[in-house]
């Protein structure tokens, strides 16, 4: 991001930024306006607030997601509404910070966390700066690999690690690199597997559900969240965010919180800041009820539908034969593997070759755990088609391509 | 707060709220049309930034502070400039969370944090419930006791606890709770004390500066930082805030650090959040760099004067002869102790007894660390002037006097 901010010539793939033309200056500027315009209502919006979150955007939040997972579940079944009471929600500084809290509130250094292979790096620096251990669990384009989850904790119980284990965190709904929308079928699968696993633990084993690419969706089938499984009330925690659907300078992020987690982690988010900014949280519920939130969305999905296509295109056009992917549900990414030899981790000649070409990725190896029980994968690339413009994602696909071919 | 939030009939001169009717919302309205108008900075402010913060609001607070305190000192002093490097500035999301950052950056748990009797106690409750300790030290009129502080550092020098010793915190303009302004010549004596024991200690022992209220001061000579005494640049971090002088519904903060703790505390901002919300950080750089900032403080200010000036005038009316206090130089609180018998924490009669007549204040012993060494005083309140209005303040201060009369 750094480098992408500093250095106008380089077209970066990398950062996780979002598409800028298409950014809600006009649906914020009349959501200001109004919010501002109601004296009662300014002050609201420029005052102390609850620590936990503004009452409103609290209800409108839970509101939507119970409305999003009963349109994702088959008629016939029953959604636990329990689990969406207003009670459980916690607003934080972006999703990243519910995620801090969270590592704070369950973990202590040494424990393990299991990921997804590959997962969101941010999250795994994070981790792992706390000094706690990862164990990868491979994918399927169906989501985590559940034949593989069950391996890994057999091999974690034989090793007698189990006690450590404090949590599954799955990236599921367009993941961050993969892409990849992880099925019901496999979350209920994995929530069966952690929940076995409890006894010989001694404590609950969570699934930590990060739907942050969630509203950035645009392909497939609607999935339910692991909020609507048997058993989620106590052992699901559900994170998403509004800044990558709405905007990434406003930082509201939040979670749905089993409720014997609950009074620790509002009490950590009370420690960290006691309470995240009333203004973007006022501005935040007063898109999602005017309806500008949801038309912003929509534009939204719509275009990066087609900076996904324009990648898409780019890829077949310059580095057919060099590369295989996925085309990829919605998020931001594509997730492309070398054909051939090479590596592309940051030491490595394409990475370097890249370079420069001013042109910038994410290198797969990031995207992995430290997991002393496999080696990295060193030979995939994330792409990100957020922040370029067309013109950018086709020059920079061409540069990496000739970058791959000259290394 | 939250019982203020949701107990209308209540008064409460306990919660830290700042002046409804004076928050700024003409400022902030003209403030974010004028941000929004013009697209490219529109762009901007709803994009992702740097996590260190906005360029811009950076340079505006590193040139501020360094003004402030050039005005502060006597003319033949000259000014550590280099103290006031941009590249030493980090944004935060309030100042509380520089606070928390600094606390993982610095102490593991067990380690000791200097602290002032009495103190802020959100601090307080922070540093306790990471399982840090806390030894009190004496106050002034001028500000920390320097040779309590002595007596304190030689104590634990005799106990073998200076290893375990990492900083003094001092709230060193209008402290929250007491209103006491720290004199430079005592900041200079405490950094000194402080680095004399370095040596016994194995480590920096730093100098914490809380100067969230600097701001907010309306009587009283200028007092310069402790960013302007010898050997600040390694050993003073400076922390102060825009949320409470501006509008405390936008959180935003900001630290000055030494450079051997600025890439620690850099990266720790990186984990819990990757960055301030860009919009509230060009929202406060515009509200700098237009002089509205600067015009609605000079208009708060006047209007905490008249508040507490209100609040001395009921303190006179009702409580003559019930307590004691001083008249504030600044910030949100006037700190009264009881003249006769009694106690006035959370279980006392008093606490019940206002309770009972809808009025909250802030017990005195809450602003106490847990000290083993002393016994925390009972017999203080912390009373706000902030939230309430003139009349809740009359009002409150009755009904305080005759809750303290019938218990």
């Amino acid at each position: 991001m750094e480098q992408a901010l500093t250095h106008p010539r380089l077209i970066s793939l990398a950062a996780g930024f979002t598409d800028n033309p298409s950014l809600p200056v006009t649906e914020t500027r009349a959501v200001l306006a109004e919010l501002l315009e109601d004296e009662p209502g300014a002050q609201t919006a420029l005052q102390y607030g609850k620590s936990g979150g503004d009452p409103r955007l609290v209800r409108l939040t839970a509101e939507r997601l119970q409305a999003q997972d009963a349109a994702a579940l088959p008629r016939k079944h029953s959604l636990p509404v329990n689990n969406y009471d207003p009670g459980r929600f916690l607003i934080t500084h972006g999703s990243q910070q519910l995620l801090y809290l969270l590592m704070e509130a369950l973990c202590d250094p040494g424990d393990i966390v299991l990921v997804e292979d590959p997962t969101y790096f941010v999250f795994l620096g994070m981790v792992q700066s706390r000094g706690l251990r990862c164990r990868g669990v491979r994918t399927t384009p169906e989501g985590i690999d559940v034949e593989h989850l069950a391996v890994v904790l057999e091999r974690l119980r034989r090793e007698g690690e189990l006690p450590r284990v404090k949590l599954l965190y799955l990236v599921s709904y367009a993941q961050n690199p993969s892409g990849i929308t992880t099925s019901l079928t496999n979350k209920s699968a994995a929530l069966r597997l952690l929940k076995r696993d409890e006894l010989a633990a001694g404590h609950p084993i969570y699934l930590l559900e990060d739907a942050a690419y969630r509203d950035l969706r645009f392909a497939g089938a609607e999935v339910a969240s692991a909020l609507t499984l048997p058993g989620a009330s106590k052992r699901v925690i559900y994170t998403s965010t509004y800044s990558k659907p709405y905007a990434t300078g406003i930082r509201v992020g939040y979670g749905v919180l089993p409720s014997q987690l609950a009074p620790v982690v509002h009490r950590l988010k009370g420690n960290h800041d006691f309470g995240t900014s009333n203004l973007l949280q006022c501005l935040l519920a007063h898109a999602l009820d005017s309806g500008r939130f949801a038309s912003h969305l929509t534009a939204l999905r719509r275009r990066y539908a087609e900076k996904a296509a324009v990648m898409g295109e780019a890829l077949k056009q310059h580095a057919a034969g060099l590369l295989e992917w996925r085309e990829p549900q919605g998020g931001l990414y594509y997730w492309a593997r070398l054909l051939g030899p090479g590596r592309t981790g940051p030491k490595s000649r394409i990475f370097q070759a890249a370079l420069k070409r001013d042109v910038l990725y994410v290198p797969g190896l990031l995207c992995y755990a430290d997991d002393p029980t496999r080696p990295k994968p060193d030979t995939e690339f994330r792409l990100s088609f957020g922040g370029a413009s067309e013109e950018g994602i086709c020059e920079g696909i061409a540069r990496l391509a000739r970058a791959i071919r000259s290394s």
